[in-house]
């Protein structure tokens, strides 16, 4: 048979969209496959910058909206809001019977796809499991239990192979495809400062500047508002300009964003974004003197531009990093110290020039294609033989 | 501090309830722990057997009703019903904020409390993880996703706990405890056969009779209908009274239940039972002459009554046993041979009386109890540091 | 413009289905409409017969399943499946944006509709409003809330819409129509009563047999039991055969079940089918002496063929009757009176011959086409003006 | 019986906690009642401001809290918000088991509530039914369902009274109260300007200032950002300081407070406040000079003050006023005229002076609590009988 493959991918949030996106355009423009998304969580609120509309502009057939997230800050909310996800997506799952269901990472969209997936017997592929969060987060335990329920998995690192495979996941289900984020971040157009500057309505031209972007810790939000100002402090401190881009959506980011709020009224040196386009985002790292803060671009992205990152406080902690990241502690003096050596040391800043990625080298995207258009839908791949812990 | 800790226990079906009682008798009774139970599920379905009624009999506080089972038989409907039960489950935990809480197995209320708990920062304990059923079964998956987000695991085996080190689980968090359901089994009173017969409501002195107890297999539940009449003509063929037990609420149970209600109409011999309390339960098997179906009575429990027992179809396959259960396929000659082989093999039936019971010594309640009381209650428990994948 | 209706049915019961059945005949024929239809509630469970099978077999489009109901006879059931079913319809009225949509009557689905529709802003046609039953039962309540909320009011009798005008519903939105069950009941084919012999598998056609149908009633499904066997008892004191039809899927329908299960095994008389198809059962009306139980095609479908009709209990009471109905309390002996009175008073049931059935000419559905073809869908039809309570 | 009386008020946003207040302090006081308060909607986002801590800092048993608000501003969130709010009720309805439940108003808190206690046969006693608000609103829909569902009314004017006869309720189950919110504003301590300048951290002792409250209309959410702009640029091109209250929760509110944030930003004369105390916006009120906006404080507390108010666009429209409300559109010059006379027309502000409140006397919570004291818990009041259309 050569029908076509039916692929629906499931988004909740831009960080996730980000890195299928590579995915799905190909998976779009390919007559094997016909793609559907479902977008949920945090992409239909308006807190969030209804980032639905990327989406949208970007062409894709939406199958289905689930409306979930629970306006609360409170922990309660997160996992009230995955157990309405569920029935949503069962819904659209029933109704659209897709062959392969694509999604990313450790967040709440990850778990109720992959348990969804699991009891409806429909394959799921999951993208960047076996990865590994350092210290105080539910993350981890999330990201091994969709692993345990999902039944192909693509992964950024050789060793997230090595973790799936210790997990007693069969060999054959893993693939060790780099990050797809990469796949766009090294494809997107370069703009000169100039036209940078025009994008983001101020002059970058001649600035140092720095960019934050500081999500919260959904296990330690109590003290974000402390962690948060250290930072500002650190940064206002120093006279560079510093572009700051909205935290997501996870409990506490209200905090975070209350104290942008009230810095940047009081110091004209910060400039608050809520939602950057991707292709200015792109070309402002490219720029940038130094990215702080506890974004995964740090790790990710940075070292193929070769941009010195001080990563501050647990999140990112016990990744996989190129050599391009100081991390540092919620400390003002720990920060400031770390910004000036990444601005200052020129030695330091040579060496981040000529650094590999190990998370990829823009063909991610190609390989995920592949093995959805080649692997076997069987029902071999939907019951997963743990076999294993039999043989003793 | 000597307070009282706080359990909560989550019971979603009687097989769990099974387990759990002793465990909860014990809890009950000592005054260093205050005990609820929050009951959802099958228990509060009629069609079910409105099994809450037992909880209910035996005295504890019931914290709150989650009714959350979709009335279907489809795939669709457990995963739907584990949506709803999270809510109601986070709105319980949220009131009562207990310090553990309880939960036993690789039903929908075991990867629900876990995941509810994980992301509500309450500490999770669970019973009979690591374990292993072989061949298309979703509950291998549901079980691991179930041990990667719990914090306390009060294991079965000494082979499941080597499963959970293999998980990456931490070994001060794993148990090896044996299965509670065992204590309470062996320390039942001892009917007579006559008395037995007189809680049946007929005459069972004279009898070799078998107990046939075949539960669905979700991912297999289009065979249902084949699979159990399979079963049913080997009986009938036999002589033998065959006392039936319900199934339990998995899809395709209801297949299963109208076949045997055309059986029991047509063979005198066959007798069925919605809801055998305990005793008669434990009576009944003491005195049958062999287990037929897939209940995982004849791994478990079976052992220690020297019962010989006929495994049928995929269900506990791969599952340790002790040396009773004959595993046979779904199919009628197969089973025939099985049971006759069980009823009249003289050296077989004499091997089972010397079984050690690899499943436990009726001490299982008081170990989990002396962890509950002992363990500390602090970030450490509830955050999981998985660190063994960080070392490379 | 001339773009096509988009005309989203809900149904959840085969009993509102039967009265859609005609009008989605229409559309679904009729160019100026798209129609699509929304399944949930009981016709997705298999212990109410999965009556979604007979929406498939009749080929409608199906646009969404939404499993919603709960697992139990308790009353919190109902509330529950309700709150269930509201996301699930927000999600399909959110992909579909329909024009219009259908509902009929005054059962779970009535109301979560209307509300849906009413907070979306989406026209809801309403059929069978402004009707009441009498005495202890919250489907008034239900009835005249949902009335509150809708758009276009289809009502069956000219007294309905009376009262929806002193409900403070516009003129302008009550279109009196009659019930559309009647059309298709009235043109279904008549067969023998030897083919009818046929279909049921046994011999009528020498009987004066008695049909009972019997749905539980929610406000006090206590006294199902009692209730039942009063009607049962004075069915089996009589010769006659008795044909039973399953009750609906409200709470308390197992006690009635069970109760029918017991006497079937017992009399040989009294025949029980789950759910028989259409054809089978008009004819079986058609030839039956008498319909005894609270069923409404004693009102409705019974007087175009008049049949006279034995009405038990609280159920119908306070409904507008055509003169073939007897009401009696659940009672043996005023039953078995008027099934007396029934079977044997020749010119009452001479009278019967000549009643006219205000309930309708056959010629409902034509009526309600026009209307969802003609009516302006602008926000006047939306947004309801209540002024007669501004004027004073 | 002397047993106390179980009240559960459920309360979703801070409008209606205002109004329940009075009664609950009430109750909380009283011997013949156990109360408790379900916290929900609103009330649990910080979004919203957190609003439960109000109700914590009362002193109230909370019973439960359900988190059920989705994170959205589209139409359908409030709907699907209100579908998760039923299972949140009923668990706690099935666990309380309330003689009586109270709830107020017309948002999806006294719909849901309506029709749980309906379904689940608990007397639900509704304040606040009968009004009516005219043009365009859902409101009135949801008001009016809710009073079909609920047992006992407890109204605010006798014409409301008048409206619930008209729509078929019982005259023993109508109340005519008053608004129980005028009960605590007229009792609260009054600040000097001196004092209310110190609460507000600002001077305004010799200050003609405005109050601006502009709630959302759900229907019409589209058109907020350029009535809001219309009301602001009247505002500001008068010298008069403008001290502006959010709006609530309703979809559309965000554009109203981006407005705000913006103008606030450029005119120094404009002061934004989230969560005032009452205390401090009772005396706010008292001093100001006129009250601008949508709020229903304009109608029903500012009679009580003699305070002139401008209300702006279709909310309140049709509602009762004393005389002291001026009813301008959208409109920057009719916003601009209708606050000049209400500052500078000196007989109309002396005609202010002498009204009388139809609103009520200050008692309306005694009253309240009187009937919840007698009123007979039977049968008779949890099965409504609707009987004016049955006598055609």
């Amino acid at each position: 048979m050569n029908e076509k493959r039916k692929i629906l991918a499931v988004t909740g949030a831009r960080s996730e969209y980000d890195i299928l996106y590579p995915v799905l355009e190909k998976l779009q423009q390919d007559a094997d496959f016909e793609l559907q998304i479902l977008v949920t969580g945090a992409h239909l609120s308006e807190n969030f910058g209804s980032t639905i509309r990327h989406i949208e502009e970007d062409g894709f057939t939406i199958a289905d909206k689930v409306y979930n997230l629970i306006n609360t800050d409170q922990k309660i909310g997160r996992v009230i809001s995955l157990g309405h996800q569920i029935s949503g997506l069962a819904q659209t799952f029933d109704r659209i019977k897709p062959d392969v269901i694509l999604i990313v990472g450790d967040r709440e969209e990850a778990i109720s796809v992959s348990l969804t997936g699991a009891y409806m017997d429909i394959a799921v592929a999951h993208i960047a499991g076996g990865d590994v969060t350092k210290d105080g987060n539910i993350d981890n335990s999330v990201r091994y239990a969709t692993s345990k329920m999902s039944h192909i998995h693509f992964t950024i690192l050789e060793q997230h192979s090595k973790t799936l495979l210790k997990l007693g996941e069969d060999a054959w289900r893993i693939h060790t495809v780099g990050n797809p984020a990469l796949d766009r971040f090294l494809s997107l157009p370069t703009l000169t400062k100039a036209e940078l500057s025009t994008q983001l309505g101020f002059d970058v031209t001649h600035d140092e500047y720095l960019v934050l972007i500081q999500h919260p810790i959904i296990t330690d939000f109590e003290n974000e508002g402390k962690h948060i100002r250290a930072t500002l402090e650190a940064v206002v401190s120093l006279g560079n300009k510093c572009l700051i881009n909205y935290p997501n959506s996870d409990a506490g980011n209200h905090v975070i964003i209350e104290a942008y709020r009230e810095y940047v009224t009081k110091y004209p040196q910060l400039f608050l974004f809520q939602n950057l386009d991707r292709l200015t985002y792109v070309n402002l790292l490219r720029n940038a003197a130094c990215l702080l803060g506890n974004s995964s671009s740090g790790i990710i992205e940075a070292p193929s531009l070769g941009l010195p990152v001080v990563n501050i406080g647990a999140r990112q902690r016990g990744r996989v990093s190129a050599g391009n990241v100081i991390f540092v502690d919620n400390d003002t003096e720990q920060i400031k110290a770390a910004i000036s050596k990444s601005l200052t040391d020129k030695s330091y800043r040579t060496s981040l020039r000529a650094l590999t990625n190990p998370y990829g080298d823009g063909n991610s995207s190609n390989k995920i294609v592949e093995v959805l258009r080649k692997i076997n839908l069987d029902s071999n791949l939907i019951h997963k033989n743990i076999t294993y812990t039999t043989h003793e």
